[in-house]
């Protein structure tokens, strides 16, 4: 993947460009520091370019997984002709091995594989299969314009937040699903500001949602993680609001790292717990948080922050990527269908079931 | 203050030495990567060590300022003979502005200003200040000992501990508090090993804790401060084992910034919570947790790390350097005199009075 600077990209905080017929995806490795582009060819480096996160955040995950496709199909309709669909098979295979906790990658996937059973093999399959990866785009950034005002509409007189990890622009379509009730609740003027867990080890609140917030001119303040609890002990945040990779049937949410440990402290500082997602992050087939895979990554990412190795060397490490918070600890689930206010399974099945 | 290796520190983790009539302090800032001992010559370049954080941890900071005091008055001698008291002033000043969170720092001084008020002012008073500091040394050396024996017999059975921030040799004269204790059990074949917080935003987990443990070949994992709810979910933690900067009088008490959070989440999943902590680090000039003055330090340290800058332009950032802890969520303050358990202002008032 060459490093191609975008005319688009200076202003935008786009995730995901599709342009000339390719697929470009913001370094998200190294912002703010550079603003990059890299650009993809097909369905095995898009793999890539979500494995090694070069592109991050569940439902844009499940975007590039999309567009992914297009590219695999595009490639597998040139080398095999009538024979595409078997020989996409590697690529959607890459795909869905590329991370394992957020089901919107699945779930895109599957989307993608039932317009492919429903195509005929003698045409080139990338137009359709284009236009259908870009609905989900479409459908992704108006989710999250459905959802920033449901969410907004619940935060009922001028407060502060705090957020973690990013789920912004940069994790979805566009707009974000957490970012996004944030940028209606800002737009609507009832937000005194905004507080950011930095979010170790991969730092995607310093990063990324310091940068979005900052770039739309929302107040934000960086703190650390373990610096939350002492925050909200002075009184004055009303909300906490996250994203989430997958929420179980009866509620429980699989988030970014830190973001149970930050519930345990909302709970205890009597801060409520928005979590923003669309239902494509639901996954109805999970009964509890319990099965949700949680995927854990290399040591590295702890023992060194910025680049350089601070720890010390015969330590251990633990590192999952994800954590769950349980139903119990949610005051409301918000999806582009609607708001489920101290979630259960019978309210989840009545959501899911619209 | 030039970089000057010595032959004793390469096997040791000692904090402070005094070695050929002069204080060389190991330099906390570049652990683990290196282990280098400033040289130190006067009171207001000791000053600037404990404030710099050459040297940090309460005890340390205490037994530092004491040999500051000593360079100083070697100096004040040497420049104003019969006057060294009044020029040994400015130099006591800077030591007590150093750094205002850690109560040992004013209680060494308070205890070296006690021993100059009953000196004549005829005679060189460094060899007497100079017993007075090592002696300070000595006895927190022996009292994390003692410390190390009651928390250790804390833990009824096997389990394994959590720890945050650094409360190790490195912290103290020797041996450690919090560290003390988890030596004492390792070696009394009580752990099943040790979690370390990494400690954000200056990684004394990561970069201390886990030198100083591995060194000791104590089993200890590296988790990010976020982390640690999650980790504490999983059941098998029996303790969170800490020391302190200072201790109120109704047993509040202000540590590293995110004890408080892993205090809340230890509460939250049935962990036992023990402060480690000399009596010099108790206070009870300050009725509660809330009088006690919280640093707050620069930005860089925040969007920063391992000397990269990672927070995006536009941020505002808190940087707190302590919480507290109330004393509701602390089970035992392990102290020299004796243990307190369920800590109350009349407690700790019986244990102050022994």
């Amino acid at each position: 993947m060459t490093p191609m600077p975008l005319a688009i990209a200076a202003a935008a905080d786009k995730a995901i460009v599709w342009e000339n017929d390719r697929l470009y995806l913001l370094d998200q490795r190294v912002l703010p520091a550079e603003e990059v582009y890299l650009e993809y060819h097909g369905a095995e480096d898009a793999a890539e370019g979500i494995r090694s996160m070069v592109v991050r955040g569940a439902p844009a995950i499940g975007i590039t997984a999309a567009f992914g496709v297009v590219l695999g199909a595009r490639r597998a309709w040139a080398s095999a002709g009538h024979g595409w669909k078997a020989a996409l098979e590697p690529g959607l295979g890459a795909l869905a091995a590329s991370r394992p906790t957020a089901v919107n990658l699945f779930w895109a996937i599957a989307r993608m594989r039932k317009v492919i059973a429903g195509m005929a093999d003698d045409g080139d399959p990338t137009p359709r299969l284009l236009r259908e990866a870009q609905a989900i785009h479409a459908e992704d950034v108006a989710a999250n314009r459905a959802m920033g005002e449901l969410g907004a509409a619940l935060l009922g007189e001028r407060t502060r937040v705090i957020t973690h990890c990013n789920a912004g622009a940069l994790a979805t379509g566009g707009y974000g699903t957490a970012l996004g009730v944030i940028r209606s609740a800002w737009a609507a003027g009832k937000l005194e500001g905004v507080l950011a867990d930095e979010t170790r080890p991969w730092m995607q609140g310093a990063r990324l949602t310091a940068w979005e917030l900052a770039k739309d001119a929302i107040p934000v303040t960086l703190l650390t993680d373990g610096a939350a609890a002492s925050r909200l002990a002075l009184g004055d945040v009303g909300w906490m609001i996250v994203g989430s990779d997958r929420i179980a049937a009866n509620g429980d949410v699989a988030n970014k790292i830190g973001t149970y440990s930050l519930a345990v402290n909302a709970k205890y500082h009597g801060v409520k717990v928005m979590v923003a997602a669309p239902t494509s992050t639901i996954d109805m087939q999970l009964a509890s948080g319990k099965e949700i895979p949680i995927e854990t990554r290399g040591a590295e990412e702890v023992l060194c922050c910025g680049g350089t190795r601070l720890g010390a060397q015969g330590a251990e490490v633990w590192n999952p990527v994800f954590d769950v918070t349980p139903a119990a600890l949610v005051d409301a689930i918000v999806t582009e269908k609607g708001v489920v206010e101290n979630p259960t399974a019978e309210k989840m099945a009545e959501l899911m079931g619209r």
